[in-house]
C-alpha cells in the first residue's frame, strides 16, 4: 500500500467558529477525525507544518512547506492548503524540482466543521489521485485534478479551471 | 475532461430513515446533492439502475447493472453499490468483458442521510480514481483502490482489504 | 434555578446506525452531548434507566420508569423516551399519583445522530416546559405541550394532537 | 392553540458562510428549515424585521422591532436576535409597555448553518416558554428564561446568567 504524507498548512479546510467573537479562526487541525469519518484505511501520517489562511503567507511560509515536502521520506504527498494562493504554493514545490514525488494540493471552499462543506470529498478525491498519478505538482478541487502550471481559482464562481 | 457515468444501483449510501415505521428505506438518491456539496465540476451523468439494497440483488439485477455499464458511451463509469456484494456485482462486470472502460465500484457503510456517513469521502475518491486508473474492475473503499479480484469485504471490521 | 432531573429510557432519540449491521441499536445516550450542543447550563441530573425501543416496553419497564420519578428528589423531570407508546408511560405516571412533580415526557421521530433530527429542539422545549408548567404529566411534542390524558399521537402523520 | 408571532432580526442564529469572500453573511432566515426539522406543529407566523447583525442594531432598529411587536396580532412573540445587544432590545420592548403580551428573546452562540449551532435548542427553548410565561418580556438562552431586567451576557463565557 502507498504510504502517504499529509502537510497541513491550514485554509478554510480546517477554520473554526469562535463562539465568543464570532470570528473564524484556526485550532487543531480537522484531518484526523476526517480520515475517520472516511473510515480511511491508508498509511497517512499527519504533519501540520502551519495553521494560517492562505492569504497570510509569504514566501518563508512557503519555503517552510517544501521544505517539508523535501524531507518527506513518503513520495505520495497530499498539501491541504487555502485556496486564494494554492497555485502560488503548487508553483513553488514544482519549482523545487522534487524529483520522484506526487504532491497533490487541495482544499475547500467551506470550512470541514460547517456542515456543507467540500472538505470530505475533496480529501477523498486528493487521497485517491495521490496513490496513481505520476510525479509532479497537481491541485486536486472539484473532483478534478490539474497540473499545477494549467490552473487557476477563478474568483467569481469559486471553483478552479484548467487555463 | 473525462466524462464520466454513475450507475446508481442503491446500497447504504442512499438509505433514509422512515420516520412512520423507523426503518431504513430508499427514496431518490442523494448523488446529486452530494455532488453538490464536494463542488463537483465533472463532467457527470447519473443514471439510476435500482435502488435496493446489495443483499436483495440477484442475478438479473446483476444483469442489469453488466447490461447498463456495456450500454455507457462513458468509458469511466462509477457504480454506487451496497458493500455486502460489492465484490460479486465487480466479478460480474469484469466477467462480462467490458474493454475499455474502467469501472469503479464504491459504497458507503453509513447512510449519506446520517452525519458520519463516509459516503461523500468515498464518492471523491471514486471519481478520482475512475478517472486515471486503466481500464478494469476496481473496489474503491477505504482510501484505497482494489482490483475486483484482489479485495475482499472483512465483516468483522467493515472495510475491505486486499487477499 | 430549578433544578431538573432528566431519566433517559431510549426511543428513537438515542438509536445510533450499526455500520457492521445495517440496524438501528442502542449504546449510551445522546444527551450530554445534546445539552453541551444546546450551551445547556440548567442544573440537570442524567439518569439511564433502560435504553430500549418504546414498542419494547413492558408492565414491569414501566413501573421502573415510574419507580425512578417517584424516587427523584427533583421536582422537575424529563422522560425521553420512543414516541410509540409515550402517552401509555404519561398514563402510567399520573396514575401513580407522584404529587408535586412536573413530568415532562419528550422524544424523537428520528435518532438524534442522524443529522435531520428533531431531538434537540423537543429537548430544548421539554427542558423549558418542565420548569413552569404546573405539577402533573405532559407529553411535549412538534413544540407543543399535552396534558397526560388529553394527546395521542397520529400514526399516519407522525405528530402528536389534542384529543 | 397559542397562535406564536416570530420577528426575525438576525444575529449569529441566521449567518452564512460566504465562500467566495470567507465571511459570513445574512441570506434568508433558517427559521421555516428550522421549524420543519423541528417538526413543529405550532401556528406560528414569521416576520422578518430585518437581518443584522445585533452590534449594528441602532435606535432606529430597536425602534423597528419594537413596532413590529407592538403591531403583532398575536400576543405570544418570539424575537430571534444577535446575543451582543439581546438584553438592550429587551430593555426597549420592555419600556414600550406592550401590555398582555409575553415576548421572548433568543438566539444563539454558533450560526445554525454549522453543525454545531445551539439554534435548534434554543428556539424549541423560546418556543415553548413564550406559550406558558405570564406577560412581561424575557431572554430565553442556555435552557433558562430571565426577565429582561436581571440577566446579562458574560462575554467570557459566552453565556447568559442572571444579575
Amino acid at each position: 500500500m502507498t504510504t502517504i504524507r499529509v502537510l497541513v498548512t491550514g485554509g478554510t479546510f480546517d477554520k473554526e467558529y469562535d463562539e465568543l467573537t464570532g470570528r473564524l479562526f484556526f485550532r487543531d487541525t480537522h484531518l484526523p477525525e476526517m480520515l475517520r469519518l472516511g473510515r480511511c484505511r491508508l498509511d497517512v501520517t499527519l504533519e501540520t507544518v502551519m495553521m494560517i489562511d492562505s492569504l497570510d503567507l509569504d514566501g518563508a511560509g512557503r519555503a517552510a512547506i517544501v521544505e517539508s515536502a523535501r524531507a518527506s521520506r513518503e513520495t505520495a504527498i497530499v498539501v491541504t492548503h487555502g485556496t486564494d494562493t494554492m497555485v502560488q504554493t503548487a508553483t513553488a514545490l514544482a519549482s523545487a524540482a522534487l524529483a520522484g514525488k506526487t504532491i497533490v494540493l487541495t482544499g475547500a471552499m467551506v470550512p470541514y466543521a460547517f456542515g456543507s462543506s467540500d472538505g470530505l470529498f475533496n480529501l477523498g478525491s486528493a487521497l485517491s489521485f495521490v496513490q496513481v498519478l505520476p510525479p509532479g505538482v497537481y491541485v486536486a478541487m472539484n473532483g478534478q485534478h490539474f497540473s499545477w502550471d494549467a490552473v487557476r481559482k477563478n474568483t467569481q464562481t469559486g471553483t478552479f479551471e484548467a487555463v
